[in-house]
């Protein structure tokens, strides 16, 4: 990046510029086949187009489709997400209720309310690189918590933040099929951090973007419902992974005193949600095409995430060790020691497979030799491919090629 | 709004909290018939819903147009773009040009990347309320300079700035139809604004939404256009006013060397910009659909305009001064100064007329006398409708009703 010239500095932040980035520009930028574990999309044929195409028909061609949204949403689709969530474990009430551009505007709204330069924010390690990177962008001081096959490690947080010597001012948690690791926080862990959240009163930022995606196991409550109205608890939810990502519509479930302040912010974000696709969005779930798009898609994920698993084992073996999530998009591989994904990165998309490095999900770089792939983006004989030409790639760096 | 128990401190700075909002949140609510002077949105009629609705039929039909968008913008989108602005002030290049979510999210990327707290940020007197909210979210010291009928004074604004004894970070102008003002700056201006700019090393963001709804004169040069690539401009633009703000859609035009750091900037708010709707946006622009709509809109805003101008004189004769633009959707009312607009707003709206009061658009509420009077969005019946009705407000407000 030629910024030498440029005359001004900007904040001394540097606002993320991690792999994921370039890994993302390069694969818009690739021409030929390319096996794509890397974005973490549904499969395009996981998109229920044809049923969205035929509702937009109707819904696009209403001129008041485009007008400005109210800020906190359009009531058809608040309307609609509220009954849609009624009976889940992100039941929610209007007065809680706020829909963002995207579960990640979710993120940028309660990094910006509340963390002032210098705060200490509490990430998992490895976590999403979005959500690190806006904590960042607000100057704050990561502490990263491992995580391990039953999420974030709570009794390494207590100590850690112990260590710190002051209490987080948030802490970032994704507790459901993690991105990028899979695991899902058990409930004694839920309730603990809960616990923790209240003893040092730091607020709890939810996000669960991949809750509904279950396959396998047994339903877990959401911090949101274990918090039970907690005003500290503020949960970021979106349709990126139950319709499709390109909407960039979501929600924020809060405490009541922080919607005028939730409103306020996002109106100097981007003043408020596109109202075409909230429209689009209210007509599918009032159609109840949800639940049938929901019961498909855990179908094909979990045969997804089989032919990953079974395609990892024959051609790694015991060269790696993945994760077993029981929903979600993603397997978080860990290779030896030897192999540095970054520079497997390059060599892979020339063998024609991309994933993510794992430093990519740690801003301290804890994770030199892992991988996120996301299994939902391609259809199982894709997937054994990605995974053959993933060991080829491998074996070309440990040649030197 | 019941802050007082919520446990935590949001940041110091209270993100807005203007009139503005509550009008929004008034009129999403009110059941009665109101004749809308109050947000600059394009009339219902004014936008292409059948155009757009039959287009959307194909392209929101295709499942690729709800993966996530990179993070520059639909490739497709680009392209139409780039050939939609040859030839015009506006013209750009692919390496300068980046989607966002609307001007707005321009606003908030310029101000995120270069603002630090207690920087001075120059915005003109009175300003577009989220563009200053955005610039004081991230605790900008604010420097207002009035704006006449030429624009932003910039002899006064030369003098603000030697008396405060430092130099602006940035300098926020909205040069063409200003919003609220309905002015425009001369070019003489504009050429000397761009010069202190240099001498200052500030940043320069031109925003510039209504450019090109010109319904009278003679078109200007934009501040873009002027400065000649200078990396010291950032502009901002949008579909919002000249197809429908709904569709949260626009673009930044910067120096290439701002491009990286735009793009992870972005990330950090909202991953992309929603993909459907780029795709809609293109496919109205390939099917060149946007000349002929601006042709129609020119028309009739003129006409709303002058119908606005004639029942303002018929009601209110001598007792106000009214901006006279010369495109965009606003008029600039100033009444005498016995008229409190805030009080005057609750009273209008009972009245069946909205607007947003002049102090909404000053930080430091230097137009408590003034209202922004959106022409755009109402048929001149409606407008005559509407004027007569903020005549009726006025008088109740007079005698104490």
């Amino acid at each position: 990046m030629a910024r030498t010239r440029f005359p001004l500095a900007a904040r001394s932040t540097d606002l993320v510029g991690s792999v994921i980035d370039s890994s993302t520009s390069l694969l818009a930028k690739q021409q030929h086949d390319i096996v794509r574990f890397a974005m973490g999309s549904p499969a395009p044929e996981a998109v229920p187009s044809e049923v969205l195409g035929e509702l937009a028909r109707a819904e696009l061609s209403r001129p008041d489709a485009y007008d400005y949204a109210a800020s906190e949403g359009d009531p058809r689709l608040r309307e609609a997400l509220l009954a849609d969530l009624d009976g889940t474990t992100d039941h929610t009430t209007p007065e809680r209720l706020l829909i963002t551009a995207g579960g990640m505007q979710g993120l940028d709204l309660a990094f910006k309310l509340f963390v002032d330069p210098g705060d200490l924010v509490v990430v998992e390690s490895p976590t999403y690189t979005n959500g690190s990177a806006t904590a960042m962008s607000y100057q704050a001081q990561l502490l990263e918590v491992p995580v391990d096959d039953e999420g974030m490690q709570v009794d390494r947080l207590e100590e850690m933040v112990e260590q710190a010597g002051r209490a987080p001012k948030a802490i970032y948690a994704i507790p459901t099929f993690q991105n990028p690791s899979g695991a899902s926080m058990s409930i004694e862990r839920r309730h603990r951090l809960i616990e923790l959240t209240r003893r040092w009163g730091s607020l709890l930022i939810d996000d669960d973007p991949y809750g509904r995606l279950r396959f396998a196991g047994d339903d877990v409550p959401s911090l949101h419902e274990l918090a039970d109205g907690d005003p500290l608890v503020l949960s970021v939810r979106t349709f990126s992974k139950i319709i499709g990502p390109g909407l960039r519509v979501g929600w924020v479930e809060a405490d009541p005193a922080l919607q005028q302040l939730l409103i306020n912010a996002k109106q100097a974000m981007d003043t408020c949600t596109n109202l075409p696709l909230q429209r689009l969005i209210a007509a599918f779930l009032e159609g109840g095409h949800l639940g049938e798009h929901l019961a498909t898609q855990r179908v094909a994920y979990r045969e997804r995430k089989t032919a990953m698993q079974e395609a990892l084992v024959e051609h790694f073996g015991d060269e790696i060790r993945c994760t077993d999530p029981e929903g979600g998009f993603f397997l978080w591989v860990t290779f030896g020691e030897e192999v540095d994904t970054e520079a497997l990165f390059e060599r892979a998309l020339a063998d024609g497979v991309a994933f993510i490095p794992g430093n990519a999900f740690s801003p301290s770089k804890f994770f030199p030799n892992a991988v996120r792939l996301c299994f939902a983006s391609s259809q199982p004989d894709r997937i054994r491919e990605g995974v053959a030409r993933l060991r080829t790639a491998v074996d070309h760096v440990k040649q030197g090629a």
